[in-house]
């Protein structure tokens, strides 16, 4: 659906000629924006409760300003994932209020935070240091989305002590996700303290037999605690966005 | 166990309410049953909400039968998975209330049906018949935790508009289960059209290069749509559980 | 060699118009050059319909500019797959006339451009942005080869709408191209969706668990819907000569 | 959609009430049968030519026999696959008309057999005789789609002389599907000599580092000759599918 | 096809005493004999200098049993492998003379003993008892293909000192076939030891992490000795094969 | 073979106590016997402390009954794994004393008990039930060896605190083996709470993603606490021989 | 924590002479420093008698030195594993003492060296050169975790009469670290060839179908030879602590 | 070491022509270099026929001139494989005989070339121009080692009257190697056209689901023609010396 497209439907209603029914049907069903190799789904801030996140790989830098430009001009927070410096700089260029979260990788504009309920949070951990970037571009992810985010990190299980002198915590979180490399244990030993959504993790940190995150992947999914919903490889973007989708439900 | 639990049991036993012998298996240990070889983990349904539930693949019959009846003596409520008929038979010789969803392979222990919230359910779906007993498994889990559950199979992305025939549904459903074998594309295009959370679960239906549900679950975990977590192949307990814990958040 | 070529060289020996030595060659082997360390096919072009296609990585740019020369020498039209701007560059030294795909990375040389039926269309999709690569490389063959194509890029299932409102242009296609990464699940929406064959090409966008096109490859070649054929990884160019087969049967 | 609605809108039609173009509209657009468990999707005979084929793995042999029921209500030609001989019994049970073709695997109700063009055919080869299931599943299935087949056996690349004795015959097939196993060397040979598209099916023959068809279907994704779609291993069913669909466009 | 054989064609033709049927016929194939699913390459004898070997498994009993027929109208010597009781049984029903090596799974028929030279002889190894049965197989494809073969089992490297003990005949043998499982070891300790080609045989024997033959496959490939080549796992058959060609060079 | 046995023999032959017959076989072979196919390693005994392990899988019945009988003409104990009850029916028939220890699959012969330490134990854990057998293989393996043996089975870490118990026993032991499928986390869990060596044994329990054990396989390999040594899949015997020789240093 | 410990604080408590904080404290906790994004483990001397090592991939040289520094603070002796010479050169800038082992990738402070026993020693053994890095990071972290160690190079069994000249120091040896690319057979001769226990690394020298170290891995994992305990490809490291534990076992 | 040494040992040792030391020291070792960190194996030559050849990844610079100097004291010629121009450098430097073959990476030192059989030749084929290098490693392999080679290269299958039109020059050769990439096809077809063994070379050539060489080495594994034996991907050093040792068979 074009631009002129809605003007056309919003002058229709104006002007009686469309019904609120009609207007309403065809709003909330399909517009989008067509730049020929990019496709802006304007309508996934209606139906998801976020536009939609530029994910930066494999994109021209100039495809990403363009994309951000245009979803800018509709929402006020917009999201890209996997920036690199050059990526954020290009794009601070014609949206000057976007901040840089480099170690997420994250370029966020958030020009109209979203109130965050103080009493429902996530809580993001990880099993060692080496995991933070991608724990971190969880965290941030979900803090822009509109929820309360506490860290927990380098807690692994090789010190089980760490971990054991969070319980209190863990227990009042509402969501917890779990980024961790090597063996991934940490998601098993967390999905079986408390009664809460784990969201795992799987990093590539590690090496050798870790064959680049395929042996924590392997191991979250093989969870011998039940509760435990696994994401792809590094994907701490996916994490936030589904910890945050699951914190606000009511 | 939390500061107030320790708290108590320090005082109690300043003030010799509490012997030493009690404080020390206070503290040491949180409560399981010793059987040898099974180890009973009454504590769980305090920090989780539900009991144990027995895995039976790798187990003699005997053990779980052993397993089954001293959950009994403690919950009112007990679950067996991935139950053979023969499994059933012997544990309902000791136990006679307990009922068999043959489909689902669980063997059900209700004696105290926890109570469901009709304005939020779990609905869970397959892409095609296929997939139905993995998705029955997870809802039938689902549903002795406490859940309302609906059902829609067969909705594959072969056919779409099957599917799209569906979206009133899936925008009321509090979580969705995503059951799919195959290519697995039914999670990734349901996540893109809902803002809940779905729990997809790769099932093994599929033949050559779909090597036992590998095809699904790589297309799970790389979904292009955000909001969705995975669970092992064919786990559909796993996923039941997942969509309880997240429907049952306050 | 069929039957009528032998029976016309087996007749032009015995009345003495072909010498023994031109049947021995004849019979004994198809025409190709040896340039030593490549064999230029030039029976290819009356094998095949099109000239033998340069395939550029492991060549030294010295033997791509040799043999596209040699193949200039026979044929009007060109192409060299996989060339960097340095190949183009070389090879622009000695044929002025070839022009450069830098998003295709096709080196062409079109001085004969074959006729294109305006009633049969190949349509290339892409799931998203960083498809297009891949994507172009498709179509940019099929074009050179001689078919119309409409390109339809960044329609992913993530956000179905933006595909539904490319149905009509689906169903008018003769074949269709699909080109996806991550969970590939366009090609069986697409292929549900009409008719027409179609080429799927995995891409190897994403990370993770994608294995570098695994994901989308595993995805693909289970499609739930029929009437679907994969190419390998990346593999644009084949994509492309196949769809150019299939368009131009009569 | 339901039955009821087909019937309100014939109804609607017959009576005025409900347009032409109307009905025309929903009658094209989304039709398909509820059986609960499974969706007869009536619509895909229109959308693709053939009505849905029933997969027969996974599914219990009450559900297949409801399902070839209720497609011969509509269609005259309906087929199941992998359908083991008790299937067939049963399904025979209630549609006495169908046959069984045991090498193919395939339950064929052909009550009113499509016109097939003599002059335009599929030639369907195998590289082994522990080829041949596959593709007579292949060549069954064009065949019912109202496609001349012709069938080359057992003529791998060990024994090339074997496979250079059909040249004529494969250059006169409009579609060549090949059909083998081991190290799949076939299709590459053949998608050289032909200008025509060539269907690959991996099969799962061989032993040890075939890796129950892997090698084969690594093989012919990477075939060094370009014309060439790949299907899932031991898929004749959907080769034979993709193969109809071509032979079929004009 | 050489040369002269064209030559002498051409001229036959030329003369008159070859018809251009005739001709035809020889120019364009070499002799095969077509049994529709089976095509018996009866020139391999002449090309190889042994018949085409019949590998049963996908085969049909009947199907074995024709081809084996056809087979022993030309040849004096023919070989069946990986053939059950069963089979050796139908196969004996026809042609009484054969014999059944059931260690090896081979079925036998040897009319006309190839001679052996009793000077070269190869040398076949195990590592296990376990192995024994692949090797007997090379062992048996070797002798009735007219080679002297000697059988040293059960030598692996946890006792390396039973190896060395056979040094004196390694270094007699003129190819050595090595047939090892788990780690495969045997094969680099015994090329590192003898300047003769090493034919080298993963088997599946182990468990767990040998993943059906990897293990030994990979181990034997990435032999640290020159001069070893591998052959599928568990393929007695071709590790005979080639051992015998090589033994039989002058 | 060291340097004062070769001096021994030198001196005896220069004597004439030894002949150079005598010299000549001790020189060049260490004992064993050879039994044709299976070449039973007498010497192991003197070299590893206990004789060769029959490894029953890929045996005939006869050829185990054979290796058992020789090695109990010279040894006092002797083991055979993974053996069948028909196995050991049979090498009871013939060795009356043998005993069968259902659980671990072994055949024992223990007919001069090896003195054990009652200071220095090797403590056995599970994950869970299913992992019995492999870790029952492992103890009984390491008791015929002379070691004391504790078992402490299902304290995975779902429910860590079954783990947190029996920490004084950790603490204790002088060698832990763990026995653990699903995620493997058991072992890291267990190798950063003590410092001892850890020999970790990834089991096939579990199902889809697990592989047959190469979650668990991965995850220990990977993981995050020293001191773990791993196994292959399933390998009871291994851990159990490798614990004892761990366990017997001096 | 041991019953020990808890009954002590328990008195304390009831004495007085410890107060509800510090109980609180000790009961649940165990000592470690918290530093935001690392938790430094200082419970890990204690507890593993040597200090928490820091793996330096994927921490920012800032968070190295943090660690560095800190665990300096408490322990005379700390390492740092792989890395680079800029790492060591940031840590030698605030502890100056550090010395840095090039081919091993170590930073090392060993500013109070542990006490060897050198009747009791590691023996260290690669198959080739390119091995040793790995072998020579095994060599250093036992030594400065007090043991001596021993070093045998280049020995491996393409050439087996290298390794036989080394039987007397392997008989010598308490345990045996063999590191070996390639195919890896070197563990299984040497766990052949003594009564130690061998400690196994694959490394990832090699090319082509080794996968990075895969071959070798799987190689010991399904070594022939018991007494054989594998770590991670090229974890010399973990080898070195594993060695260093048992060697130091009383 | 054979009898006849071993016994002119012990008879120099009673005659006392040897000594005591000299008999001990022949007697536990055969002759190899000690240069702490390499070994050199002099005796490889005497084994094998040609002395060690220096395989140079993973070492450094100034071990790889070491290496080939000391052997350069012994041998006359020599030779080191995978060599950059930078290791030819510094090689040249000590020894400034050695040429550097750049295509095939080898640095060379024949002072006295062995003499080649002009009646026996080893011909090395190519798939394609990209698989020259590791072709012609093994060619240079195989020269240096006393053979005479013969090269066609880039006549892969899909255009097979290419390589149909060099069947004599493969009928005369006594040993054929195979360099292939992608589909690795030309090994079978090569395999069924003649009756020599055939060395089959994986090549990493190719991209996408090629995985770096795993789909031509699983195909070559697979081949359907017996007589193939393959080696590790793109090792053409260890084609070429397989290839040698078979040829120089007498």
């Amino acid at each position: 659906m074009d631009r002129d497209a809605v003007i056309e439907i919003l002058e229709g209603y104006r002007s009686g000629s469309v019904s609120q029914a009609q207007a309403l049907e065809k709003l909330t069903c399909l517009p989008f924006e067509d730049l020929d190799d990019i496709k802006i789904d304007h309508h996934r801030a209606l139906r998801q409760g976020f536009p939609e996140v530029v994910f930066c790989p494999g994109k021209a830098t100039e495809q990403i300003v363009r994309a951000m430009s245009e979803l800018a001009r509709i929402s006020p927070n917009v999201l890209a994932s996997r920036a690199t410096a050059e990526v954020f700089a290009a794009v601070k260029a014609v949206l000057p209020d976007v901040v840089y979260n480099e170690r997420a990788r994250l370029v966020i504009l958030e020009r109209e935070p979203l109130p965050k309920d103080p009493d429902r949070f996530i809580l993001v951990m990880t099993a060692g240091t080496g995991d933070v970037p991608v724990a971190e571009e969880a965290a941030a992810t979900a803090e822009v989305m509109g929820n309360r985010v506490e860290r927990v990190f380098d807690v692994g299980v090789a010190g089980i002590h760490r971990l054991l002198a969070h319980t209190p915590l863990m227990r009042q979180a509402n969501v917890i996700v779990v980024a961790a490399g090597m063996e991934g244990a940490l998601a098993s030993v967390v999905g079986g303290m408390v009664n809460k959504p784990v969201i795992a993790v799987p990093t590539s940190i590690g090496y050798g037999a870790n064959f680049q995150g395929l042996s924590a992947l392997l191991a979250m999914l093989n969870s011998c605690a039940a509760g435990v919903g696994v994401v792809n490889i590094d994907n701490g973007f996916g994490a936030g966005r589904l910890a945050a989708i699951i914190n606000r439900l009511r």
